[in-house]
């Protein structure tokens, strides 16, 4: 099965030319007739030039053992793939699924080869270039014997892996391989290669599978920059092109889906790397997909717009989009809680963090093509490793000297859509040196095929552990025993549900009624987003399509109180309809309960929640009714004690949830929520304060501030312009807050009654 | 509510005469009396004589500034106490239960008493003597206006707590402050506060609670110790004699049982500190309890053992029992993962570990009065704490000399009963750089009120994280809103049966019937313990009353094969009846499932597994059948992938379960476990592997050895002699296992035969 290369190092050459010499005369005609036709490629410049090139190498060779980060990261890539060339070569006939043996070793090959031919033009050993050049061939011989994959489950089948994702992520890295010994290869092996493998290969990826290569989407992006990098090394203009603008759309179906449900074809007809820089980034960097597709797509955008800035610098991709490629590195970085783990957001899997080495490359290209924020190089540090070229150089000379700054993650909003007018994401956060806590409100567009129906939703941080989580998605990446490793069918029937997310479901049915087209022609509408009292950090957004008839409005703020050790949450969530609903509004914490203000009863069997958008996922643990104008619910979840304090009407239903209905593979976490339902309801609003207010100490067996700092919290008015509310302290301290909705100018003067007294005001918010 | 003390610092003695002259003048005839009763008494050492003397404070003030981790102690315990003077003294009347005001604001009174004593002592600051003053005679004036702590819930309501328990905290650690200042205090002071508050108290917690004081338990050594200090501090034999002896129990009921369900009084009528030591340690040093409540006794009988040591040095008493009280701090370092937890055996909250200050103190104190074991340095440094006194300052010099070794814990066998016949524990362990692994067995006995009806479980550990779980007790120590911080129900109805336990339960009935008089007359007995190879280690035990007619012999081995990174455990559970049987042996993991062998439906509704004995907290996931000779099941926690591969019968029913039913305060977790049910079986034997094999990084996204080494395992024979078992690797490999069940002698040779080959070994079991 497994296809071992041992060819003699001297003749190899003499070896290819007596197995292949009619395939390579014809081959030689044809790269003949090729450069013709491409007059450019006769003034090849020398190689490497697509990452490193004469200049970069001579001047890392001059630094070795004096970058101490950099000849670390050398030092390991040196072990690893001594290792692999100790081991040796083994390019098997694709069979498995992610996670499974083929696929891994293919995986394990690109990323061998590229250290190898960097480590070949670093330290001059020639057993690296060999290990390429034989890898190479062993690749070009099974090439040409199979059509595709055996596993036909993707809608755009690979060639060594099952879906032509991967096989982009091989070319990626294997064009840069190749570019590292070009020129040390026989000119009869290149242009074998050129023509057996890689050309053949970059052509499958694109016009072989236009659906997979015209898109706006990350797989596409990883499609582009596959065929790019290799046309650059091969100097071969139609490929460049072809990466850069995509093929000819003019006879392809825009309204058809791929098998994650999004559309194969961008809505405006754009393809191509240059579209994918332009369409989901926002200005401020915001990759609408999410972090964790963003994370996975920063490695193609910066490799390839670094090739590009080495081999055509006048496409200047750096300031391509008022230079939205760096921007997307320091976007990216602050979408991570304190441990530097990216925020879930749509389909995400928990514990990825800028540790994974796509943001390695990420931080040193972001460094050297930017402005050389010194706050990179801290995280550069963290990571511990740095990119063997120019870029990681210069990172590592500069973290040797001593000049890089903390990356304090400050509250912060990013703007989603092409243009930064479709929602966003808004961060507030608080940094003590005790303590960090991070609120993460999503009002982003639909963010493509790996989007949730989560308007309006948010997840809240406590020095790097969840409180109130964001699912994220249902997938064991890479783990074969789970599909495969890829998504889980409980991905679409409940983490992508509404009923996943703390926001609003009304009448048991998801946002845009789960439909992917609704969902992605609207998006909500930012409010506010105002920062600038650090006492006071406030968050508005309103959603108006995902129920039409039903507009959502909510306002987060983040108040630092003198008299409380830590800052808690106020969320003002405010449903205006043209008719009777019932809202469920979840919270998703962890942990145990603690206490409940109100009583409850629990079922002697558990009964699924509902029947379909998630619900059909959810035990009904418990329900209760609030019997008063405002619940309390206490949790302890690592070890330390979070309070809910609501406002209810005296029929409001709480509902204990547990995930793990339906769930014949257990696929699901069962992890608990709970869901403060209010039925035949037109109006309302639910005002909410979230606290974290205590620790519990195991080891001393103490509990401190184990009971909320609040007692109560009241609507007082709610009008159209107006909400007004009353928060009661546990001293008796109460604060009296009026947010206006609807004029969001900050130097707007407003007067509002509540309850008989006139209060007046400026900009959107009262609060004393 | 708060009883604030004010007293002007220097006439206090003045306002007291004033206020209590009457009863003063009857006082001090009183201890006239008193005194000349007590011949003794009348050559009082010189104050403090008790934990700190003359020579030992010199001692100390001679080193102070050159002893780090002394130092540090010191400043931290200054900076605590002046905390507390800072804030005022408040002696507020009792009022809550464990967690509450009242209650925790006492707790914190003891303390803070005990390290200004300590401070006025090693400073010389009057201040910290007046305070420890001035809050003695705040408790000495509220202690005469009630008869007992308002909340009536103990067997032995306390004074200023709801327990005698906690008041005989009180007592202990207060007694250390009052020896600090006696001799400061003028001596009209000391005869008032002997008579009013001292005697009395002690008294209380003695004759007052004889049911209390009377036992052979921790609360009543805690007894024994306050009311021993006290007597040691005020040189009152009588109190001595009735700390180390007990009271007379001529007249009381043997059968009479607490509300935690244990009996009041010892079986064999002892009573006292010394039959404190007696009966509950074995000669190794295990406390039949637990490892949990050996940890919360070990300061009492450590500290008065110092205290003993210093003022009846004759008793020698670290030489009581074979040095056991020595013995037993070993025994309880050893009784912990990596982290310093301990193993929660029995009643044992999670999270306690060998950094709580109790085990500061026994560590120090067994260095000093042992053989200063280097081991207990490297734990001292970990604790980063030393107790303030001359086996503090011990240690503290050690250290800074760099006196310690690592404290390796190694595979070890700890009996149980005080002689150390009654089963033990058998800990199993592998070390490596990378790699820690514990398999914690139990065959002990009962273990008193605390104990729980799980004869021959097991826990299982890898690097510190609990991997299959002993479920330890259900309760939130000093969480007030759970119970007061006291057990809950579910302690009794889950916590404690059985099926919480990876053993075996037989017709869904706990082991003994759950029967405390009955389980507390028997006890496992140990078969082998053999660690003595270290790639083949062994410990094997039967249990033949916890089922009339039924004998379990459960056997665990710990192998490391050449061949596989991660030793795994075979697991041979032996079961011969009389009758026909239902067995059902759970296995409790946590994390996900991965991969199931077996195929099973799950149920649209969840109802629980039984209805007493712990099922009815059991919801029933789901059920399948084994429809093979040889299932496996795959789950992955803490990013490590596990299997269990375990020999069935065709028709043996898998139940996929989950802890949370019935559980209407959600006191309980949810945590999962896989039972192993045989139906209408008579004689049986549960074979299984159990093995850690992979990894899963999710910043790499790689599963790293994801699937099991073993491909199956099957018992060939198995007769009342030998069991034979075939281990069957991926690889093809296969191992056969013999054990020998009626023969423990290692020199014994044996012939069995296994599928008509005969094998001969000597020694108990046959590996090859």
């Amino acid at each position: 099965m497994v296809n071992q290369i041992g060819l003699p190092i001297l003749n190899h050459t003499q070896m290819i030319q007596k197995k292949y010499s009619y395939l390579l005369i014809a081959c030689l005609i044809l790269v003949f007739i090729s450069c013709n036709n491409s007059p450019e490629n006769k003034e090849l410049d020398q190689h490497p030039n697509l990452i490193l090139n004469a200049k970069s190498v001579s001047e890392i060779k001059a630094n070795l053992g004096n970058v101490p980060l950099f000849d670390e990261t050398l030092a390991q890539t040196k072990e690893d793939v001594d290792a692999a060339i100790e081991k040796g070569i083994e390019v098997p006939v694709p069979k498995d699924m992610a996670g499974g043996y083929t696929h891994t070793q293919h995986k394990l090959n690109y990323a061998n080869m590229q250290k190898a031919g960097v480590l070949f033009q670093l330290l001059g050993d020639e057993k690296y270039a060999i290990f390429v050049r034989d890898m190479l061939l062993a690749y070009a011989k099974i090439f040409p014997t199979f059509e595709t994959h055996p596993e036909p489950r993707s809608y755009a089948t690979g060639k060594f892996f099952w879906q032509c994702l991967n096989d982009s992520n091989w070319l990626t890295y294997t064009s840069q391989a190749y570019d590292c010994i070009y020129d040390w290869l026989p000119k009869e092996q290149t242009d074998y290669l050129n023509t057996n493998l890689f050309r053949p290969y970059a052509d499958f990826l694109s016009v072989g599978n236009p659906k997979y290569f015209n898109r706006v989407h990350n797989h596409s992006t990883w499609g582009n920059v596959a065929v790019g990098m290799i046309g650059l090394v091969m100097d071969d203009e139609e490929l460049i092109n072809r990466a850069l603008y995509g093929l000819d759309k003019s006879d392809v179906d825009l309204t058809e889906k791929d098998n994650d449900g999004g559309f194969i074809y961008d809505k405006e007809g754009k393809a191509g790397f240059l579209a994918n820089v332009d369409s989901p980034f926002s200005p401020d960097g915001f990759y609408t997909e999410g972090p964790y597709y963003q994370r996975y797509a920063m490695y193609p955008f910066l490799i390839f717009a670094e090739a590009l800035q080495n081999k055509k610098p006048d496409l200047k991709i750096f300031e391509y989009k008022n230079g939205v490629l760096i921007k997307a590195v320091d976007a990216l970085l602050n979408l991570t809680d304190v441990d530097g783990e990216f925020f879930p957001l749509n389909d995400g899997q928990k514990g990825m963090s800028y540790y994974t080495s796509s943001l390695v490359s990420a931080v040193d290209i972001a460094y050297f093509y930017g402005k050389q924020d010194a706050r990179l190089l801290s995280v550069a540090k963290k990571q511990g490793a740095v990119q063997l070229d120019a870029t990681g150089l210069k990172v590592a000379l500069a973290l040797k000297n001593g000049a890089e700054k903390p990356f304090v993650k400050e509250s912060m909003e990013l703007s989603d859509g092409s243009k930064g007018d479709e929602g966003g994401i808004g961060i507030l956060r608080y940094n003590n040196q005790k303590q960090t806590m991070a609120l993460v409100y999503k009002y982003a567009a639909q963010g493509l095929s790996h989007g949730h129906y989560d308007k309006l939703s948010f997840s809240m941080y406590e020095n790097g552990d969840e409180v109130l989580q964001d699912y994220g998605l249902s997938r064991f990446v890479n783990v074969e025993q789970k599909n495969g490793g890829g998504y889980l069918k409980e991905n679409k029937t409940y983490a992508k549900q509404t009923i996943a997310h703390n926001t609003i479901t009304q009448n048991e049915t998801s946002h845009f009624g789960y439909d992917f087209e609704t969902g992605s022609k609207y998006h909500p509408e930012k409010y506010i987003f105002d920062a600038s009292n650090a006492n006071f950090q406030l968050v508005s957004a309103k959603e108006k399509n995902a129920y039409p008839g039903t507009e959502m409005h909510r306002t987060f703020m983040m108040v630092k109180d003198a008299d409380i050790e830590k800052p808690f949450i106020i969320d003002i969530n405010k449903v205006q309809s043209n008719k009777n609903n019932q809202y469920d509004l979840p919270f998703h914490y962890f942990g145990q309960i603690i206490a409940t203000s109100f009583s409850y009863n629990v079922p002697k069997t558990l009964s699924p929640l509902g029947d379909k958008y998630g619900y059909n996922h959810i035990w009904k643990e418990g329900v209760g009714t609030a019997n008063a104008e405002s619940i309390q619910f206490t949790w302890l979840d690592n070890k330390r004690f979070y309070t809910i304090t609501s406002a209810t009407n005296k029929d409001d239903e709480l509902i204990l949830a547990r995930v793990g209905a339906n769930d014949p593979e257990f696929n699901l976490r069962k992890d608990p929520s709970i869901i403060i339902r209010k039925k035949n309801t037109q109006n309302t609003v639910y005002a909410s304060i979230i606290e974290s207010h205590g620790n519990y100490d195991p080891v001393k067996e103490v509990a401190k501030n184990a009971y909320s700092n609040f007692s109560k919290i009241e609507v007082l008015t709610d009008t159209v312009d107006y909400t007004a509310i009353k928060i009661t302290f546990k001293t008796g301290k109460e604060k009296l807050l009026i947010l206006a909705n609807t004029n969001n100018n900050s130097q707007k003067e407003h007067t509002a009654t509540v309850k008989g007294t006139n209060y007046t005001w400026t900009g959107t918010y009262y609060y004393k």
